[in-house]
């Protein structure tokens, strides 16, 4: 199936189909000049299908890792692009999670101020989520997705099979964003967390759709965007905390969106599903640390931070609360109410 | 004077006025956090008149010189706004000529994904030409601009009165950009150049209301605006080939212009101009050396480039050379038809 994102003159369409990248030509215009960038741990075979199908293709690897969004990552990709003497009118295509999709689409963004952007995201997280809305950046130090652009892809394409080289690790942790975009917007996608089956595109299908409506609403983050943050304040604080060795982003956010799940029987029906995806409940924190890292993370000039709650499946409130009412959250654990 | 560059929701206004860096507040929201940006060749009253208008600024310098538009001194203005935890609603000053512009520009495109931008041009270049138009660019070794975005300034605030602590050579070279866009657009702008006294306030006044209207039209270089290269295609390769170490941008543009001014007439006015404005005239070059950089500097992937001619004054034609005809224009010198 195909969706288009409509965004005025930068909108594009998001091909969602199980065999997908075996004709990127639906969607690509593979007959010029094209930089195929991937990290050095995204299986070549999912690379060679795409590269096999461009005229005139080059490969790019670049070392997999958050580290990787990175200004000397950055800078080496750009300095491959000017070799190549690619043009204005060539195109960068990624293929990989959302490291590879925010770095190469940062990359897009700035070569030549701006070239054609494709992404074919291969991880459950980027193709429910980072995939799709234009965010693009890298990190700078302990500031994560700082610097970078809103720089939407000419098309995104999704295929499912990918993901059967994934570890199981990897999809529960992109399900989470998943089940955080039902919790916010869409009961049935919750529902189908529960179902005896995982179905796979039907949940990816689902979330992309409410991530659309929301970046058409709102394609530079002015406002509604922010309810994708669910989950994702504490997340954040215990991401940078531990640093990504002992949690990945998913299982961050999940742990992070406990805190703020303001109904007992929906709370209940959430942590079945964490049982049922692996997926840690408690960080053992330092509230000291995690309160540091709210403060350092936060995007405005004020003393407190909007953060989203949901009381019921599919709905939210946004509320703003300031650091003493995040701390006393902290001090009373994602169980008690 | 104020005039509006229309560009939809990206739309701002240019103050044209002499005295205007005292009241920024006129166009500039100083009541939030503000990054003045500024190379260190910029003169402090210039910098202090606008800093002490602003409630909570800092001050952020780097050394004066196209080899600033790099990626150490992005990352390195880029760190220092994030450690004065500027936000996303705080702003950026930029002070001085095209290359403290491009820089920061840049700088305010990618900071969080983009933040907003004032540019207080204080070389004539800048004031006529690079202020307007919204390409921000650093450079990757021999390439210019090659990484940038397009990001519009919030507002332009040109000061004629800064111009007096410039050098006459940094004015006269600002002016071949203005006397540039008086040969493809603007012939009262030409004549101008011709009066018993110069009226800088004038010449800048036309020479920016060309160049708004050619960025109007085509605000991301798809098409019209390729006139404003009028003089760069071997202005370029001469700038390439010699280093900004002998000649200045607009000496290069100079030279540049003369082997596409295609009227006897046309162009013994022209050298009477170059005269009064001790510009060079003719490159001591080697054609194999600017062949080179010619080929190198393409923005496509054809044999050919799009040069732009003039036969009157106001009035160009764009025509599509193979680098065979470029290499025997270059032999037949700037003089011959
Ligand atoms: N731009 C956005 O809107 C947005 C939204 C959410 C997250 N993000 C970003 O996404 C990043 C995380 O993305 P991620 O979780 O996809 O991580 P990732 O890109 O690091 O991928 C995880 C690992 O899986 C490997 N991999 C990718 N596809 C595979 C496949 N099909 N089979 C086997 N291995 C495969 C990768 O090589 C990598 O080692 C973070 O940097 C985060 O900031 C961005
Ligand atoms: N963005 C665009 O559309 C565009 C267009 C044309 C040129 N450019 C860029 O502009 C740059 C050249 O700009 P420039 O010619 O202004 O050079 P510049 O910025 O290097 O300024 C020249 C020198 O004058 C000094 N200076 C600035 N204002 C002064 C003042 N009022 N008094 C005394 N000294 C002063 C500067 O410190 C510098 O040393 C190049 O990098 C070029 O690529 C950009
Ligand atoms: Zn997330
Ligand atoms: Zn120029």
């Amino acid at each position: 199936m195909q969706m288009i994102v409509h965004l005025g003159e930068n909108s594009y369409p998001i091909t969602i189909e199980e065999g997908a990248i075996h004709h990127i030509q639906d969607t690509i215009d593979t007959h010029r000049k094209i930089a195929i960038i991937a990290d050095d741990k995204v299986p070549d075979q999912w690379v060679n299908i795409v590269a096999d199908q461009c005229e005139n293709a080059f490969v790019l690897r670049f070392p997999a890792g958050e580290g990787s969004k990175c200004f000397t990552q950055f800078e080496a990709l750009l300095e491959q692009l000017a070799d190549q003497e690619m043009t204005r009118k060539d195109a960068i295509i990624a293929i990989g999670g959302g490291v590879t999709g925010d770095l190469s689409g940062f990359v897009a963004a700035s070569y030549m101020r701006g070239i054609d952007f494709y992404n074919i995201p291969t991880t459950v997280l980027s193709q429910v989520d980072s995939s799709v809305g234009g965010k693009v950046a890298i990190d700078m130090g302990s500031y994560k997705n700082i610097v970078g652009a809103f720089w939407q892809p000419k098309a995104v394409i999704i295929d499912p099979d990918v993901l059967t080289t994934l570890s199981s690790r990897q999809v529960n942790n992109g399900l989470v964003e998943a089940l955080k975009t039902g919790l916010i917007q869409d009961p049935v996608l919750v529902d189908l967390f529960e179902k005896e089956t995982l179905d796979l595109p039907q949940i990816i299908t689902r979330s992309i759709d409410v991530k659309r409506k929301v970046v058409e609403a709102d394609e530079k983050e002015a406002g509604l965007r922010k309810i994708l943050n669910f989950g994702h304040t504490i997340g954040h604080a215990i991401e940078s905390a531990y640093g990504l060795d002992t949690y990945l982003h998913g299982e961050c956010v999940a742990m992070g969106m406990l805190f703020f799940i303001e109904d007992k029987a929906l709370k209940d029906r959430v942590l079945k599903i964490y049982d049922r995806l692996d997926l840690p409940k408690v960080p053992d924190y330092s509230i000291d640390q995690l309160m540091h890292y709210i403060a350092h993370d936060k995007k405005s000039n004020r003393n407190s931070v909007t953060v989203v709650k949901v009381k019921s499946a599919g709905s939210y409130i946004l509320e703003d609360l300031s650091f003493d009412q995040i701390r006393s959250r902290l001090e009373r654990g994602p169980y008690e109410e």
